[in-house]
């Protein structure tokens, strides 16, 4: 439980962030502070964020007592994390040794200075005298459990009151220093006594000893900052001298005044700006979408040569590392609501050309094979290339993902081309985009395998969106959108040739396009794309549909994921019909225009009870999905269980991190699924459609650069543009909302699909 | 409190040993497990021991409760290392959740076969049925106060029991294996259920979910086991399958069949050899003199590649390095006792020359000197370059003690001397020891200043064996035992010409002796010997006499290590007469006949008011120079002192580790000192001298290949001679034992000089 408060109640900026442990050490805290982007490989493994020393411990003596609340008693324990700003409060009564002590630690990262935290205790007593004695700095004995990514620098002391930490990755050589100022204070009388400074291996402490009389509070202020080598906003040749300046600039403000400058940036660039109210007796979504908005508000880096980890930098989980989470699941909500954002995210595909070359050329492709896991842009892939050991053989079993589950390169496609439809952004697509598109097409044409009997193409021994089936030959998701990218680039390539035939010469200098378009047309058609069975179902892959099927009914009712590896090993789940997540469903879900109802239905109605649900991606898809086909009541259910993959009461599954995509999917369940806003064809559609007990939902998005407010009150939806004139489509018709102005419709109330 | 105790119960082999930690975890601990000698330097650092994973972790969980001391109720809770034959155990009732269960844990390294270790958990109720769940495997997620040597290898599992985890050091690339296996039973019947193995990073666990009926017991014992690529008793060419092969065999004996295994070699090779018998109402100096040889036992390779540690394998605390501990405060033990143990320890400091010479040539000198911080012999000097900032200054702070510290290859020489006078080993003395001597002497001469004015040779700008002294001239340890050195060496260099020519030659040819010699005798006696002044001090080094003198008697009751630098920094220390530990007196102890008793008396007299005892160096010398002046008082007050060291209730002190040296001087106090075993001008004395509190000590040593029993009883000592016939000094008297015989000779009864 401590693990899953300490992941939920992260604060963080983008730039750093820090899990919501405790001030004092407690049994099996995780720590953990990360800067984005600042990855070291540790010898014999793959790249990671590392670890960072801890700016927020506090070792508290009462009377000679250190503070442990398992010894004493506590009362009007409380810790609660305001969204609005980011400030984490956590405060008690501590009962030990006849004495009542009143605790509270306060501490926010700041939004406005992105290097700055600062945090707050307060102690005292109503009746009792007290000593304190607090050790409080920087401790650098963190790791990534156990494993040391830092050298350790000089430790300093300036003026007797800023101390310093200097630190280095050991591989890639990254330079970082934290410094941490004090001030205390009895009541509100500022002390002038200067800690007695203590150092340690990567540790430097200030010692504070105060003896305090009953009535009387104590107030311990920390400063606190980190900066690194590879921050763009500042001259990082002399960075100690330059952070320890910038912390005795914060220092010239109090908690208070540097908190209300934060939370102006909170509210302006973030809460007001593209606002989601819920309006009903439930309080749960709204706090969700408020959850989603605030996490991902603390864990996506500014700066494109980083991207977002799937836990963000809330934890160790997953090293820090980028999947396709963030193409599917989280650029929706960054490219209808901060599309600036959006854009720095695509940059990181661009700038990660260098390592999806280097990728593709080590497995003898051509073009752009992006990696299944991606670090810093060049390092290209950086999946671990070996787990566990087989329980039956004792043998060490390959990671397959970095190999062969290879629909991310067409997942950053999909993406680009929406970011395409909703900013029109003509710069970015000349300087990036379309290099994209057509790197991603050459990568696909090279993996394409002839098949001489039947005259196609195929791709065989892959890994699609459903992780059970490994080496599954033709994955429906896999090669549509293998296909759909080659389609794109062909007109990628017609567009430059007529209407930028300068960028076309260079591109084609730089990509040799003549032979790949030729390659392009003489394949795209002749790629084989499983066609739905008599019952209208797509084959999931080519073996998926003669497997024998098992009832998964036990295993989808149980909270506790891989529950289904209790009874059955990966190589006997490969060999029955059990599918982790949305795969052909996904499909469906992005490509709704090529599949009809019936398609739709069929495919819901065969595939989802076989789903053990065991990603986090797979319930917002079934949500939107349900939605789609008006099941209100599945729609619902998988809504509600979306929202509390990380919410939700289930210790353990948060432990590692949060769930980034699954907080991209409730901003995607609430306004692609009940505000049904989707681009199909290029084209703006809403077509909201809320669930019963839902009275209204209003939410801004950003359209080809104007504002859109939109409000749905159960049968009627009202769309006020802020800027130049916009369509959208709704119900197969067309609306054209001239500029600055607002029209209203009817939303058609439909008979549901369940009870 | 929980991490003295870790140390003070520290099990161990000299191959290997293991901190008494518990096997759940708990806040604070420190878990270490490290093999001899098998350093590693992370980048930027000097080389230390790896802490390795962890082979004692269990997690249990009763109903679903983690096993926790710190919920529900604990009674009856009792842990106690038997020092007899190495077993650890702690037991407990444990009431949680209205039920009460009973723990067991027992574990033991073994003597007999140096890579196992076996553990046992017994747990049962009386009156309730439980459900027990463990997990217990390799736990590879440690590290030395977060740094990480270790390089993550394969996991793998055999047979479905045998468990396996390989690393290898980042640096040094030594190659590690790990194995364990567990056995269930439930009352004695041994469970056939295989584990629900889980991995995770550097970790592979065994899980195992028994219910057990009320009045059952459960029982899981594990075997574990070590090998590295450095091991000298196997081929490494296939540790993995040699080790687990290994184990295998291990598991054919039950729990007791080991222990009883371990213990035969604890009472054969330890505990009767060399036995020390304490006649007295007080256990206490019965339990030192046991812990001190438990733990030199535990602590000591026998590998010639490796030497002991300050604080053996007990903690990270100076990072396993060897220092002058070894020779000066541990040596006499081996050397009395084990002179096959002593003669390995000195073969160390052969190997060392390579280092040693890596060292002098770095600093410009000829010869060997011998590093401050010694770890893999050819390493040279290991100790830190920088530590901590000046509280003033800021500025990072250079260590002194790798440059300037120089006594230590005195301190070898003194060492060699003692082994060769106590063994007679020729052997010993042709292949190595003369050597060590000669290139000592080299070392020093080159060391040497000409003062023009004096017309004598100096040695400044050194720090002595009272460490507060940074930058000393002609510290007075330092320039009497240089001089000693060349002293031996040109002994050495007569003996050899006239004796052994051919080895002489040999010498030559790699020393260059016919230079060095002219060298030694045309310096060897203008170097300067500070002499004692009118009151017969003689000064500890120029400056020391004229510096202020302070009252420090505040600072020497209090039992808190560097109490004095809570009122004074390094550099006023410094500039007072305040000495940290024995450096004249040391002198005194050590060269005996070189002064007279007046001087002896006056230099006691005037020293050890000064000196704070602020290293675990100086009781231990100052009790037998106290006991050898008669201050009866005074030396069982520093004996009881020196024994507290690690045994006293001072929480804190031995949190990283044990102090070694203080182990040997347990050992030499009881010996040495109040046995009265000396070794003078090369010959061995005896002259007890017995506390008042002591009715008889009896005790055996080895002298040049004999055994002596000696005993002890007020008034009377007999030595009886196992072996050749030997000569020894007591009270100027000399007495021969003819071979296998037993001579008695009265002890004069003296007055004390104190009450």
């Amino acid at each position: 439980m401590i693990n899953k408060m300490e992941t939920l109640m992260f604060q963080g900026n983008g730039y750093f962030g820090m899990r919501a442990a405790a001030e004092e050490h407690q049994l099996n805290e995780r720590r953990n502070m990360f800067v984005s982007g600042t990855f070291d490989a540790f010898p014999s493994e793959v790249t990671e964020l590392p670890s960072l020393p801890d700016l927020i411990n506090m070792e508290i003596k009462i009377d000679g007592q250190a503070l442990c609340l398992r010894d004493g008693q506590v009362e009007n324990y409380h810790k609660y994390l305001n969204m609005k700003n980011g400030e984490l409060i956590r405060e008690f009564d501590w009962i030990i040794n006849h004495k009542r002590i009143n605790f509270k630690f306060s501490r926010f990262i700041s939004m406005q200075d992105k290097h700055l935290m600062v945090s707050k205790v307060e102690i005292g007593s109503d009746r009792d005298d007290l000593n304190i004695k607090i050790r409080s700095g920087i401790d650098g004995q963190q790791s990534n459990s156990e494993t040391q990514h830092l050298m350790e620098g000089d430790k300093r002391l300036y003026e007797g009151t800023f101390i310093q930490l200097k630190e280095e990755t050991q591989q890639s050589h990254i330079k970082f220093v934290f410094n941490v100022r004090h001030r205390a204070y009895i009541d509100e009388v500022l002390l002038n006594n200067k800690p007695f400074i203590k150092m340690g291996r990567r540790q430097i402490f200030g010692n504070y000893d105060v003896d305090l009389n009953k009535g009387q509070k104590f107030t311990l202020v920390k400063y606190a900052n980190v900066y690194t080598s590879i921050d763009s906003d500042v001259d990082n040749n002399d960075l100690a001298e330059l952070s320890v300046n910038a912390l005795k600039k914060n220092c010239l403000s109090n908690y208070q005044e540097l908190l209300q400058k934060s939370e102006k940036i909170w509210n302006k660039d973030i809460w007001q700006k593209n606002y989601v109210e819920i309006d009903s007796d439930d309080i749960n979504p709204q706090v969700a979408i408020n959850f989603a908005r605030y996490q991902m508000a603390a864990n996506t880096p500014r700066d494109p040569r980083m991207n977002i980890g799937a836990k963000g930098i809330t934890g160790e989980g997953y090293k820090g590392h980028t999947f396709w989470d963030t193409e599917i699941f989280m650029l929706p909500y960054y490219i209808f609501t901060m599309p600036n954002v959006a854009r720095n995210l695509l940059k990181y595909r661009y700038l990660g050309l260098e390592g999806a070359h280097k990728k593709a050329q080590f497995n003898d492709y051509d073009g752009s094979q992006f990696p299944w896991e991606a670090a810093w842009p060049s390092d290209g892939e950086t999946a671990p290339l070996w787990g566990s050991a087989d329980i039956v053989t004792g043998e060490p079993m390959k990671i397959w993902s970095g190999f062969i589950e290879q629909h991310v390169t067409s997942d950053v496609v999909i993406a680009t081309m929406e970011y395409l439809s909703a900013t029109d952004d003509q710069k970015f697509a000349e300087d990036m985009g379309y290099e994209i598109i057509l790197d991603a097409a050459k990568f696909w044409t090279s993996r394409l395998e002839y098949d001489q009997d039947h005259d196609r193409y195929e791709i065989t021994d892959v890994i699609g969106p459903d992780e059970y089936k490994e080496h599954a030959d033709n994955n429906a998701f896999t090669n549509y959108t293998a296909q759909w990218c080659i389609q794109k680039a062909i007109k990628v390539v017609n567009l430059l040739k007529e209407d930028h035939p300068d960028l076309y010469v260079k591109l084609d200098d730089k990509l040799n396009l003549v032979g790949a378009y030729e390659d392009w047309v003489s394949k795209v058609n002749k790629i084989y794309l499983p066609q739905p069975n008599a019952d209208g179902v797509i084959p999931e892959d080519d073996k998926y549909l003669s497997k024998p099927i098992i009832d998964l009914s036990k295993y989808k009712l149980n909270n506790q994921i891989s529950n289904i590896f209790k009874d059955y090993n990966l190589s006997q789940v490969n060999d029955m019909q059990i599918t982790k997540q949305a795969d052909v469903l996904l499909l469906i879900y992005l490509f709704e225009n090529m599949f009809d109802d019936d398609i739709k239905r069929s495919n819901w109605e065969y595939y989802e009870p076989k789903t053990t649900h065991d990603s986090s991606l797979s319930l917002s898809t079934h949500a939107i999905l349900a939605n789609d086909l008006k099941l209100d009541e599945s729609a619902y259910n998988f809504y509600e269980m979306a929202c509390e993959t990380d919410l939700g009461v289930h210790i353990g599954k948060s432990v590692q991190g949060l769930h980034m995509a699954a907080c991209g999917g409730i901003w995607n369940m609430t306004i692609e699924g009940f505000g049904g806003v989707r681009i199909t064809n290029g084209k703006l559609r809403i077509e909201p459609h809320l669930p019963a007990t839902w009275r209204n939902l209003k939410f801004q998005i950003n359209w080809q650069g104007s504002l859109l407010k939109v409000c749905v009150v159960n049968d009627k939806m009202s769309v006020e543009v802020v800027g130049d004139s916009i369509e959208f489509v709704n119900q197969n018709q067309d609306y054209q909302v001239p500029a600055n102005s607002r029209i209203e419709i009817e939303v058609p109330v439909e008979e549901t699909v369940e009870r």
